[in-house]
């Protein structure tokens, strides 16, 4: 076992738990004050949830054995027992480390779809939604992305598009990003429209969302470094991509905010660290720093108008899902195509760089087939559960606001009494 | 000296720190707003005396040679001198770093106490009890619980329940949540209700109290992670059942919360995420996954209950220090002798193994000498500060809020000028 | 390769990374609530800035080969090329993972600026103006205190503070607080009073102040332990010294704001914290954890006195970074020439230990030469912006709140709609 890696991947752990009220505060911050706690709530009821059945089963379905490829065995490792055993073939690390940073990952990604479901889901039926997405969709494309030959037993099979397909996602661009603003999109449209979708919706707490981007920044590195599962260089450059794409897309944000609108808000700014952040993550060891500039600057120049698109199109992802996870999370995937470096650590170039279509196609197909599981699957456990049990509260519960309704107190009671 | 464990320990610092202002906000938020300031002043306090104090002799109460058993040498290593020398017994570690990660747990637990006298303490009362339980108690307990023999110099003997009796506890049931939670009830007692007692204390700012308790959370991970002193297998494993119980005891006090009032609240999400925070301290390194996961639903239905405890018996420990730390302190310092499992790190059988009673009845003497001691003691010390300087503000004071008479502003200025 | 001290430093980054949010809301939570966005979107924005600047040429500006001691080349490693490359002396720290780590002490030291000018100047002028300034004053005088002899290339030659006249900054007391104090001095005197000068202004929230500060010092143990550049006995040792002072600070600015006002204020807790975490990072290494108290005390309790100087002598250093960040700076840089033991790892005798007054004139003269460069450049920024594209908003626009006129939305949408 190696102390230095195990030791940066311990504290992996406490950086993206950060992510949770990082991402509850981002979102919550946005919203209306009379829907904050829920939105809130969403996040951390969610994470709890997609945590314990991660434990149960969730690990297993992921990095268990394949089944062509497709998913793992549920079974083979349920419960997470034998965690004293060392990881046979990631050198180092102990194997119970490794689960926990991919429940984190499972945790996280399930809880960025809440985003677009904002002011008028069910809380209950949200719960359900998260659990059997969770099962459903985030389990078996995190096998296909994530589960790499061998990588937990030595001659175990992993997923298709890590292994077959060959697409670089080093941190999840498809298996987190594309695969939850998808969701998201699928989720709104079942959903509907909220009573304030036309109105100027107004974000009830900017230093909050200004905070939770703040926080979600600083976990990323967790994410995206952590993803070379090892102390050393990899991690490191990877780190430098995170931070400079992230503060180039902050720029890029606000300079179109600024010529679009004469504000610069930090909500834009808030926005802009995030797509940075979105965008670099599937690319984070492929793009030089210079490389990684310009996806800041793209991402974070071109979501602001992706953003925009829920307008035109009438689906009400009210905080942005799709235009941030899906948009910024399909740059970076397909700029890996363009923008790969032989010199950084996937060794690969890009269609820029004299390397050809391929990799540019391999990221197009990868891309492809997560947008179409997931968004079909999302959408038909949206269906089921609106025409069971119903996934909207009444009209007179959203007017009022949902935290009444589900919550009991408001998020403040800032009058002295 | 080993770099991998050096560098987690390290870093399990800058987690710990974290929990400062997370408790701060965790406590801060559930407050009236007209006392928040004073609630939060009170962490930031109590750990800055504490950790000076802690520097000046309380390291060396507390490692340094025993007697007995009972207390360290307090002059041994006074001032922290001879910080250039590595630890001897513990293999790798800086002896400074040590003392550093035990400093952030005695400045955190003094500072728990806080939640049980909200509203209506002086705050140089505050500051003087923090002061005298932490000398008086905090050292000496955290001696019995935390000194294993020979653990800073080769052969110095350490406390009486680490060493003689043999209780589990992997990170502080005891000696940091049993030992504040019971200080809590004796302070609360001596303090007398609040003028608020038996109205509807709303919180002020849900969103503090979430994101307290997510700061938490992940600053928890150095907290039992970090008590294994190695970056290797024991504190992963660690991490993973800490992460499970937290989500479990969400979902836990969510769903009897739901039972019993239609309602899942902020509140209750975060109170929920630090119960079983709480419950898994000692056990961590005991319980398997599974267990963990039972141990946490347990713990979050239960404090629930306790928490209402205080109407019954007409107690204000106004944030349910009791019902939270206390109560989850114990049920986690008793699972342990029940769900211990031979293949976890502790590499104990508990009753459920076939361990039988012999664990069970260590843990229980552990948790009935630390409950006496602590409550006893600390019912002294705040029962002749009252009848010395006070430690009540005037009912007209508390009425305006305590924020105005000892902190000037209030925490807020939202209207513009 | 150390993978030990490369999982620290990787880590630090996560640490550093938390500074950005931290100093945003330390700040923006004292200012009114009409400038709250604005304070706020300056840290982010010259962060974001300076990150970008940092990648393309402040890296190789700060850590090229040096011309004369006085800046490096601006073009050796431009774009941060051949990141691949391990590090050569400073042992077993991939390059990449220094340059990082020395991208966030560019990017915070810049946004600490911002707490002079708040609630009334131009966003774009502060872009402009934390660019600039990054470019000729932050980057040359980090070459002179940060770039020891062949830190990067084996045969490089570094800065002329560092490596001929031996001042000891372990962490940037010169490089960071002073330059920074000193060039908030310059651009609040050109930028001149705010309207609200002479009224009793008050923190538009206290927690997010406080919350700033706690982040701020948690990702401080990054900053000073970080500097050690390994995974050791040093790192650990400055641990402790950051933990104390600050907890010393706080207890001594208390002190004094009781015995002057009566009062313990919020904001008096969060300013004690930064005093002593600035305070002690030039002299982390070199004094004891006791003379850290001392130094603790001591600024703590001088630097509420040397914030009232503005009132006295007329500028408007609105947040106080010239009372806290340029005085704190000095105070700790001198003290190291008097507190400093040869124990410790600076493994030097200042005048109390019998070092003599040779290390105190060193201290002085590192001192006094970037309080004259960064003060005078810092001036001829400002005053150049002001002549042409202006730097203040218009007296109406600054009575309405700049939040209006850059941002569109204010902070707060609290109302039920």
């Amino acid at each position: 076992m190696d102390t230095g890696t195990t030791a940066f991947m311990l504290c992996c752990i406490i950086g993206l738990t950060l992510m949770i009220p990082g991402l509850a505060l981002f979102y919550g911050g946005m919203v209306s004050v009379k829907s904050s706690t829920n939105m809130m709530m969403m996040t951390f009821g969610a994470a709890s949830l997609v945590g314990v059945l991660w434990v149960l089963f969730g690990f297993s379905m992921t990095f268990g054995t394949s089944s062509g490829g497709l998913v793992g065995n549920i079974t083979e490792f349920a419960g997470m027992k034998d965690l004293l055993e060392p990881m046979t073939t990631v050198d180092g690390l102990p194997v119970s480390l490794f689960a926990l940073f991919q429940a984190l990952f499972a945790a996280i990604t399930v809880a960025l779809i809440s985003g677009a479901v904002a002011d008028r889901m069910k809380f209950g039926s949200w719960m359900l939604f998260a659990g059997l997405w969770a099962v459903l969709v985030y389990f078996p494309v995190a096998h296909w992305v994530f589960a790499f030959d061998g990588v937990v037993t030595e001659d175990s099979m992993g997923g298709w598009i890590a292994n077959k397909l060959g697409a670089i996602d080093f941190a999840g661009g498809t298996a987190v990003h594309i695969n939850a603003g998808i969701a998201a999109l699928a989720v709104a449209i079942v959903l509907g429209k909220s009573l304030s979708w036309g109105s100027d919706r107004k974000p009830h707490n900017v230093p909050l969302t200004l905070l939770g981007a703040g926080m979600l920044w600083a976990g990323w590195y967790a994410f995206n470094g952590g993803s070379a599962l090892a102390a050393g260089n990899s991690a490191a450059i990877v780190m430098v991509t995170t931070f400079v794409t992230t503060c180039a897309a902050v720029l890029g944000w606000l300079a179109v905010e600024k010529l679009r609108t004469g504000h610069v808000t930090g909500v834009g700014a808030a926005s802009g660290a995030i797509t940075g952040l979105v965008a670099i993550t599937p690319a984070c060891g492929a793009v030089t720093p210079v490389g990684a500039i310009i996806l800041g600057l793209v991402a974070g120049a071109v979501c602001p108008y992706a953003v925009a698109l829920k307008s035109k199109f009438g689906y009400d992802d009210t905080l942005d899902v799709v235009g941030v996870h899906l948009v910024g999370g399909l740059i970076g995937t397909l700029m890996v195509g363009v923008l790969a470096s032989e010199s950084m650590p996937n060794a690969t170039n890009g269609l820029l760089y004299g390397g050809g279509f391929g990799q540019l196609w391999k990221q197009a197909i990868a891309a492809g087939a997560v947008i179409l599981y997931s968004f079909v699957v999302a959408f038909a456990i949206a269906f089921v559960l609106k025409k069971t049990i119903g996934i909207r509260v009444a009209p007179e519960d959203e007017e009022k606001g949902i935290d009444a309704k589900f919550h009991k107190d408001g998020s403040y009671e800032l009058e002295f009494a």
